[in-house]
């Protein structure tokens, strides 16, 4: 299986690099597209399908672009497969659950991944590490470019981009970016900060979208409104909007530690040697636990270690993910202990304490 | 103050030594005996107090064995010197809460205390780490036989020592052994053991006797018959059913590891690294976290820990002996902080881990 290369190396969106890679964990664009000689996917037919899946391959191999990114095809995959895929951020729930010819084809860093027959024909995602909005969408604008010029996009001249579902409408793109806010949870202030988030339009989801809980205090916050501003308008509306959430993270944390600096480092201590030495531990403890350890780095309570770390144990200790690196299928029990030996390990050496 | 030399080094019931201490953390045996010519603390004149007081010192500075006892007068102490020597096991607390003349002659290494005008007139305790009822016994009984030539014992023919509770009445001896049961609690057996327990009329009770909880897995288990058998059948009788509970202590521990050794291993490296990180932590859930460390390293589970110092901190991170620790008093918050920073200096370079 060509996913088994990505098992070994986590995507560059998760090395902890970029602008304000403390508190922004990734940006996202993705463009949804559509051919315009094709019914939306909701109403193909399973050859048809097929044939749009051919058609999009074909359209990538002859682009400079396109030509390099592996295809991976989602039908004959195992259910474990695709959701290493979700884990991963290369598909959506969506796309997991669907069924028919449907794929996704991946750069080598991952930062572009477009996937084939989601809800639109295509839908094309560009992420990064840290806050690199603009550098985002010129990556993933590029590509949209070349392919424009083999595939027929559907585009009306008054609406914009056509897509499935009306709230794409115009520049099907969506914009997001992943934030990580422990100190707005502990100072009772995030549900202060998502309802100016809220009335600007913006929309907060987990750390695996729409209707996933926020686990790990990581929140992706992205825009609603795709039709009436250029893409360029869209993505300084974020960022601005943005700005004010960070540093209001900012203003939290230092708060905290004026206000109850024991409290925190209580926390932070506990749960890096909880992770550091526990043997048996849940997806939603750990990521718990690595939220407060991801804080204790970044307030210089904890030894440094590398955020490229705490970021990729957050995705390599979800399900899947801990399947494909334990290398076989196991139950949720024994999950628990292969995530705990899998986090020891990975916390072995890094930030040695007394 | 006499009571600032205990401060710094513990009493040798908590040395950790002697046969079966990975169980059995002390050995006690306490003798009541009153003054013929004296009421009974209860009914006694604060003036008949001091006088009872003056003749019990007067007795011990004649015989071999009082004379190098230190004396503590508990009635210029403030409140939380009097806690101290509670929590150290030199006095009870009823004691503490009483008023006038009274106090405790101490022997250096502690295994000898006898408390003057509790509710009784004297009340004679030895205490030694592990199971030493017999060695306890002798030394406490040497210390009687003595005494009783320069006092005037309440003593009849029929009855035997006279005393101020009739539940005393008789050898006025009470035999008990401090246990550490987390294999039949974890097991969830503690009960079915208690059951048999109190079958055979012996009593059950906390860290720091009657009415207090169990905390940290310990258990006091004493005689409650006084009267009808010679000293040497109460303590045979005591410690017949003693092995019985430690042999199923033992058996516990095995089945656990057996039928869960993840989740006890879990249970135990959690505790260990929060003992060793925690910068805030109540009483409570230090002891807790102390028992399951003191079962790590009886099941080897955890590198070798010296059991003297794991036994230590059980008595020197309650309240009052960490505000002597401190050298000074202590609000409830405070003293959290305190508690988690005296643990994790105890716990430095004590066993190693990775």
């Amino acid at each position: 299986m060509p996913i088994n290369n990505l098992v070994k190396t986590p995507g560059q969106w998760l090395m902890g690099e970029g602008p304000q890679s403390d508190i922004v964990l990734s940006s996202r664009v993705r463009l949804a597209r559509n051919l315009a000689r094709h019914h939306f996917v909701g109403r193909v037919s399973d050859t048809e399908k097929r044939e749009i899946a051919d058609e999009v391959r074909d359209a990538l191999s002859t682009t400079s672009s396109g030509k390099d990114l592996l295809y991976c095809d989602l039908e004959p995959m195992t259910s474990l497969e695709r959701r290493f895929l979700v884990e991963r951020h290369l598909i959506s729930r969506e796309q997991e659950r669907g069924g028919g010819a449907r794929g996704v084809a991946v750069n080598k860093d991952e930062t572009v991944a477009i996937m084939v027959n989601e809800e639109d024909h295509l839908r094309m995602q560009g992420i990064m590490s840290g806050m690199q909005l603009h550098e985002t969408f010129s990556a993933i604008d590029k590509l949209d470019d070349e392919l424009s010029t083999v595939l027929d996009y559907a585009y009306d001249d008054k609406l914009g981009y056509l897509t499935a579902c009306p709230t794409n409408v115009g520049t099907g793109m969506r914009v997001s970016v992943m934030l990580h806010l422990p100190g707005l949870v502990m100072t009772r202030h995030i549900e202060k900060a998502f309802r100016a988030v809220h009335d600007h339009r913006l929309t907060v989801r987990g750390l695996y979208g729409e209707g996933t809980e926020a686990q790990g205090e990581l929140y992706q916050i992205s825009n609603q409104i795709t039709i009436g501003r250029s893409e360029t308008e869209i993505i300084e509306d974020l960022r601005s909007m943005m700005d004010g959430v960070i540093e209001y993270e900012r203003k939290s944390r230092e708060r905290l530690m004026e206000v109850d600096a024991a409290k925190v480092e209580d926390r932070v201590w506990r749960a890096y040697a909880t992770l550091q030495h526990a043997r048996v531990i849940s997806s939603e403890e750990a990521m718990s636990h690595l939220s407060s350890v991801r804080l204790g780095v970044c307030l210089g309570i904890l030894p440094k270690i590398d955020m490229h770390t705490i970021n990729q144990v957050f995705v390599y200790t979800q399900p899947a993910h801990l399947q494909r690196v334990e290398g076989r299928e196991l139950e949720a029990e024994a999950r628990d202990v292969a995530r705990a030996g899998y986090i020891r390990e990975k916390l072995k050496g890094e930030g040695k304490v007394n």
